[in-house]
Parts: structure tokens; sequence; C-alpha cells
């Protein structure tokens, strides 16, 4: 029995990794009209769930290098849909923030991807679908506490 | 109702790319003291379940290019934990199987990890884990098929 959730959990984590690949391939395509990435997308995302934050910030919720986070805010300031603001709090590390054009532009995408979603997965009822986010929530918490801490 | 299908599944998306992330890191640091990385693990587990197999045939599995399933193939292969064979098949395109060491060093490798993860996520029960494993393989393959086929 015990060895059991051992094995479900790896079922879990075989899953994942071709839908990382696959949704990401998905979501690129659908970025490439906008002449958006993935990177870029990811970014927008942090903003607009989060409100303005810095670089370093951004990196440590999408666990990405502050290196790769400074290229997509480049990228996203020359379409003009992110810009730079002052930080109350650090006068050397400006906060990044949506303009009216990135979070108009982010809410049309996040609407596009939920109506396309939600064709998915037709057999899963909503409640099955909440019990998986739940499993991966705790998977997620045990897994990331292990990669930063016990080595 | 139905948005909220979407939004779930967005949910789940939106947990399985750090968890990825984060149990690489994690198995990576373990098989650091094996001398072996991530992609050689791959591709002894694509042996050790399905039997030898092509070099393309192994990264249609991984959804990884065959360049870098070759270079594993080739690291594997140095250590003695894969060898070439011939395919009755194809004479050009020879088989990649474990040999008796590959065996041995994979089941040892997945039983350790099975003893760590089964520690994991104590609060879901092992019904709450196969539903997750059931969302998450239909909507990868409702996922994989959109990403491959209607562009």
């Amino acid at each position: 029995m015990s060895a059991n959730r051992g094995v479900l959990l790896y079922d879990v984590l075989r899953q994942v990794r071709p839908l990382v690949l696959n949704s990401a391939r998905v979501v690129e395509q659908d970025l490439a009209a906008d002449g958006l990435t993935v990177g870029m997308r990811a970014v927008l995302e942090v903003l607009a769930d989060n409100g303005p934050a810095t670089v370093p910030a951004i990196g440590e919720r999408l666990d990405l290098a502050r290196q790769g986070i400074q290229r997509h805010v480049n990228d996203l300031s020359e379409r003009g849909l992110v810009e730079t603001r002052d930080n109350p709090a650090h006068r050397r590390s400006v906060l990044i923030g949506l303009t009216a054009a990135g979070a108009a532009r982010f809410e049309r995408i996040r609407r596009d991807e939920l109506g396309r979603l939600d064709r998915m997965a037709g057999e899963c009822t909503a409640d099955e679908i909440a019990t998986a986010v739940k499993v991966l929530r705790s998977l997620n918490r045990d897994v990331r506490s292990r990669a930063g801490g016990d080595r």
C-alpha cells in the first residue's frame, strides 16, 4: 500500500514532463502570431497576477535565472508591454510593471488560452481536476523543498 | 461552470512546470553520485520499460531530438550500461539495449527514487493521486494532439 503511493507519484512525474514540453509548444505556436515567446508570456503573467516586481523577484517566482528574465523584460519593454518604475523600497532596484497595453494583451492571451483549455480533458470532471491540482501543489511543495534543502 | 474547468486545467499547467524543473534538480543531485545525468537516466528508463529500441524510437518516446539521445547512448555505452544489438527489422538501424549492469543500475535508481517519493505529498491519498494521474494523462493526450496536429 505504501509502495503504491510511491509508484503513483512516480506516474504523476512521468506525465508532467511531456505535458510541459507539449503545452509550451502549443503556447509558443499561439503566441507567435503576437510576436511573443513563452518566456515573455511567463513574465507578463507574473506581473499581471502579482503586480510590479523587480527582475530578481520575477526570476524567483519562475525558478529562472535573472539574466533570462532581464532579456524577456527588455523584449517586452521594446514592445511597450512593460515599463520600469521607481522602487520605493530600493532606489537601485527598479520595479517592472505592465503598461495598459501589456495588461490588455495578457488578458486577451489568457482568455484565449482558457477557452482552448476548457475543451480539453473532456472526460474529467471539475472535481477530478481540482484533486489533481491539490496533489500537484502538495508534491511541488515537497519536491521544491528537497531540491533546495537537504542535499 | 464551463469556465471553471478551463481555469482548473490552467492551474494544473501552472503546477507542472516548476514540478518538472525541481524534480529534475532532485534527480540530478541523486544521480550525480552515480556519474549519470537526467538525460542518461531517461534513456535507461525507456529501455528498462520497453526493451531494446532504436535511437529514433527512444527520441520519440522522450519527445527529444535524435542527436541528444545519441549522445546519451554514447555516454551510457562508455559506462557499460547499454550495448548495441543487431536489428532484425532494419539492418542499418541498430537496437540499443540495457546490459545486465545497466538493468541492475536502473533497478536500484528507481527503487531509491520510489522510496523517496513515497514520503512526499503525505496529505494526499492513493485515490487522489490516482485521480491526478488520470487527469494528467487525459490532458497530455489533448495537448500533445494539439501540439502536433491542428495548427
